[in-house]
């Protein structure tokens, strides 16, 4: 707990700031960054939008996951400070269920930074972490900066990557170069929700405890079906049932309100 | 700026990116808390539902708010590391128009904070700064914690407080002393953007110019027709409006991306 917050058990969002108390604690650490304090902002309000729990097509979406990571070649999870920091003994296991390489890959590159990540990530169980320091030897054109910098034995090979709030550039980039996408991200309008070819619209807290289990569930199937629950999924209809369920939730709470939407009322 | 980002001018999101870059700033100023950059992104989740621009409901809510400030005995605009980062010299402008008086009160609360927030405010030219040190010698029943301390000759004694980018709970208790409280506050859903007495659901570096040319445009009004403007707002009507302009928003956006909405689907 850093000075600032003592959370009440009763509090109405006591799980919401303790996943805020964990970002807090990490950033202090030197994982998180700055910007990776905002982006936990924007995702908060969208997932209080969502209802803050897992929804029907974000499930979908991580069966789809789970299938496009258990049937890649080179499948690699990229590790940001906020992932690392939100769900690092989750990315160990999924690594361990499907055979993803871990790999640290910054928007906001500093060595101390990946080394912090590093450590969190072995302090979780990682035995391999790639992407650190020299290991970043090679570069994507397509990516402007030092975000291109990538390792040579991960992202550069993977097929198929998953991207934990990842940013729109980044994913635009990794789905040029012919990678199935796989993001995870609260926000159904942002860029790398639509760019990606499977977005599961969930927070990162609930998301990849349940894509672990999913993939355990699905490990043992064969190829051919794996291939087909990967492909079957649609992913802009899942997006736009996304957006259907926060129209949903928002005439809802306007109505659970004080005060009653105008739109409700017009229809009265 | 700081060394963390670079901002291309042709970058579609780039006024929300200098925006968000002048509270990085701050924040290394020690103005800014972490929960601040937080909540920030919250907030521009928010304006990015709404549009990114002052809506007509928040224009009412500001010519409510400003008619509001001119009419109180004892007009206060409460300001938290946020509010200076943003808007330090519109503060001082409006309690230059309005003769509301400048207190400085945190959620957070820390004697150094405080006074890196009072130099801000005096570098934009504020002449008076109340509730810093041992001036907030008061206490507010209602709050717990630090939170409760005010200062006498301020919020204590104020019959209308501004409160941009507030919490709940200080809303709430100042609500319940009977003052007139006007929040800023991007969430339309949020307990403080409910409990307010006059909520304008708008971004602070707009909001804040709005009030205070509405406000020097009214100033000349006699007081019976500004009363009449203040106490003409239906706080609730202008909020559910707000939820109406993201539903509208989020259906439009759906269209326009490149997926459509399931719900759009349906209709046709």
């Amino acid at each position: 707990m850093t000075k600032e917050t003592k959370i009440p058990k009763e509090h109405p969002r006591a799980e919401s700031l303790r996943v805020r108390e964990k970002l807090l604690e990490h950033y202090n650490m030197g994982v998180v960054a700055h910007a990776g304090l905002i982006a936990h902002g924007r995702g908060e309000a969208f997932d209080y939008l969502l209802g803050e729990k897992t929804t029907e097509p974000a499930l979908e979406a991580v069966k789809a996951a789970a299938a496009a990571l258990l049937t890649a070649k080179h499948p690699v999870i990229s590790v940001n400070g906020n992932a690392a920091a939100l769900a690092a003994s989750e990315i160990v296991k999924l690594s361990q269920v499907t055979g993803a390489r871990i790999e640290v890959n910054l928007f906001y590159c500093s060595v101390e930074r990946k080394k912090a990540i590093e450590r969190v990530l072995r302090d979780a169980g990682a035995t391999k972490v790639l992407g650190i320091g020299e290991d970043a030897s090679a570069r994507i054109q397509e990516i402007g900066s030092e975000r291109r910098r990538v390792d040579p034995r991960g992202i550069l090979i993977a097929d198929a990557v998953l991207v934990p709030l990842e940013d729109g550039d980044r994913t635009e980039a990794l789905v040029h170069m012919g990678k199935n996408v796989i993001a995870i991200d609260l926000n159904p309008l942002s860029r790398t929700a639509q760019l990606a070819t499977v977005t599961i619209v969930d927070n990162i807290v609930r998301a990849m405890p349940t894509l672990v289990r999913i993939s355990e569930e699905l490990r043992t199937e064969n190829k051919e079906k794996l291939k087909e629950i990967a492909s079957e999924l649609d992913n802009k209809r899942t997006l736009g049932e996304a957006i259907d369920l926060i129209n949903q939730r928002l005439t809802k709470l306007a109505e659970k309100g004080t005060y009653i939407s105008l739109l409700e009322m017009s229809k009265i």
